[in-house]
């Protein structure tokens, strides 16, 4: 019989965040494997639960990450391997689940967000089913995006997006840059509108089209309105969503990738039906596509991990780490437990 | 030099609705039919008409008539004929326009909705382009129904809707009963929830599913609870939208219908987006369509004209034909000039 361990875990509470340093060690169930955290990510969706976006529950924050398999009964091979892992677990025996979609899974957990503690710890459990392993040479500090450009590509899952098309990007966060450098590929006529000159500059230096709105309210330029046939919206301001609305074309398609404890922003219901616009709201993406992206984008210079990255700290200044993501302007803290 | 003639119309200004009988007949442009109005509906956005839906304008209120061509320089052939019209008038000379798409010219004006004096009115005129010619045999009580069913039949336009889909519509009104009907063709698994056993009848007697819901407020049932493919709303009230979000599955589509003066309800920006749910906004339809819909479903008994009209009235009642359309439990209410 195994005596219980402990660690050290970032805990969200009804009180806040907590450095916790005797949390007992996750016990990984027999489909499981137990992952020692090498890197984890601040995304902004930590900073939502942080203000309250999700019911009142104690649970480790933390769903990007990437770590080593320390154990794992089911299937011993894992032992020792680099991961990354996806954020949603099923129930294994629902309909969605039969067929490998857990992403949906209605009674799912969802890593670090929803009853599944997360990564901002020692270690972490995850199926063995939500585990990709990381290719040889990539580094940690590249690993650890593949969670969000998971996200970004999840758009181009969803939508067909070609040449053809006028794109624009509202929003230059974290997650808004890397939506802007993986639909490069697409080839699509795009333009990224942010607030902030150091990530924007990211993105031109790249060959993408930015527009600082910072100084712009509500306003949207003659040239602009009704003139993308696709919108991304991912700043999650009100004045986001105005944007969007005035810029996408009758007819066009508005991408919805924000979550908010509180949204203030909404969409105008008569423009949705008089433009016909077609709204799609967009979540969790597919991790394989995502490491082979890292993987080309670092050799090709398409993914400056450095540029995106503002510091490492240690997990025991979490806390303080959270303060500085918080920041406008700030770009990805990382973590190491 | 001809005298300008004079005509009766109901007109929506600032201060309501007036009955003009001193109304100046229009004078076609050179691209457009006079059209003597023989049959005109009352629609619901006419309610929001003057409930302030549109910005403040002198107005002859009016968009689903039928009716018989007067005159036409452009193309005398018309003449005699009986004809429906397209209500969107587009400026012509935008690519939209220059594809013949109309519906979306950004400088296009709306009949009876939007600078294009409508149809409830002893003449009407519309670019020849915009007239479909009645079919022979088609009774102007089954014609005036052309506008409203295209804009029913716009959803599978938009969609491909088929047996292994489950479809909810959430309302009875008018254009409720006309989406249910078209819907049916589709074979799609079809319930319609609406507050009015007379109507939700009517659907039934034709195998459709309904289920009453007027005492339910919020409450979804648990069978229903993500249980649709795809969900139409098109009652415009605050727990219409409330209902549609719970009832529609995860990666669902969620069609938008209602034009509102003021929308009591809401989209959940966070809903949208965990769930990946596709809103789609659904106007105006293809006339073409429509008739030959009208046609064969007056023969098959598909489309019951007799059950869905209230009654006739004559256009110098039309303030009060107006009240009694505003009534809740209200069907068709046609103004003859």
């Amino acid at each position: 019989m195994q005596t219980q361990a402990y660690m050290q875990a970032l805990q969200l509470t009804q009180h806040g965040l907590t450095l916790r340093r005797d949390y007992p060690v996750p016990i990984p169930g027999a489909a499981d494997a137990l992952i020692r955290v090498t890197l984890a990510g601040i995304c902004n969706t930590d900073l939502q639960l942080l203000a309250g976006y999700m019911p009142s529950q104690d649970l480790i924050l933390g769903h990007e990450f990437t770590g080593v398999v320390e154990a794992c009964s089911a299937q011993p091979d894992w032992i020792g391997k680099r991961v990354v892992g996806e954020i949603n677990v099923g129930c294994g025996a629902c309909p969605d689940c039969q067929r490998r979609f857990f992403r949906h899974c209605a009674r799912r957990t969802c890593l670090g967000i929803l009853a599944h503690d997360g990564a901002f710890a020692t270690y972490v459990s995850l199926p063995v089913v939500n585990l990709h392993e990381v290719p040889t040479g990539m580094e940690d500090r590249v690993a650890v995006f593949t969670e969000p450009v998971a996200a970004a590509l999840r758009i181009q899952e969803q939508l067909s997006i070609g040449p053809a098309q006028r794109v624009a990007v509202i929003g230059d966060g974290k997650l808004g840059l890397l939506i802007a450098l993986t639909l490069q590929d697409t080839r699509c006529d795009l333009q990224v509108f942010g607030r902030h000159d150091r990530k924007l500059g990211l993105l031109a230096a790249r060959g993408i089209q930015t527009e600082n709105v910072a100084d712009r309210e509500l306003h949207v330029a003659e040239r602009e309105y009704h003139a993308f046939d696709i919108v991304v919206e991912c700043a999650g301001s009100g004045s986001a969503y105005t944007m969007a609305q005035s810029m996408v074309r009758p007819m066009g398609t508005l991408v919805l990738k924000s979550t908010k404890a509180e949204h203030t922003g909404h969409l105008d219901l008569n423009t949705l039906v008089v433009n016909e616009i077609q709204v799609r709201g967009s979540r969790c993406g597919p991790f394989a596509w995502a490491l082979s992206w890292l993987q080309v984008g670092t050799r090709s210079g398409k993914f400056p991990a450095a540029e995106i990255i503002d510091c490492e700290m240690p997990l025991a200044d979490g806390a303080e780490a959270m303060v500085a993501a918080s920041r406008s302007g700030a770009l990805k803290i990382l973590l190491q437990p």
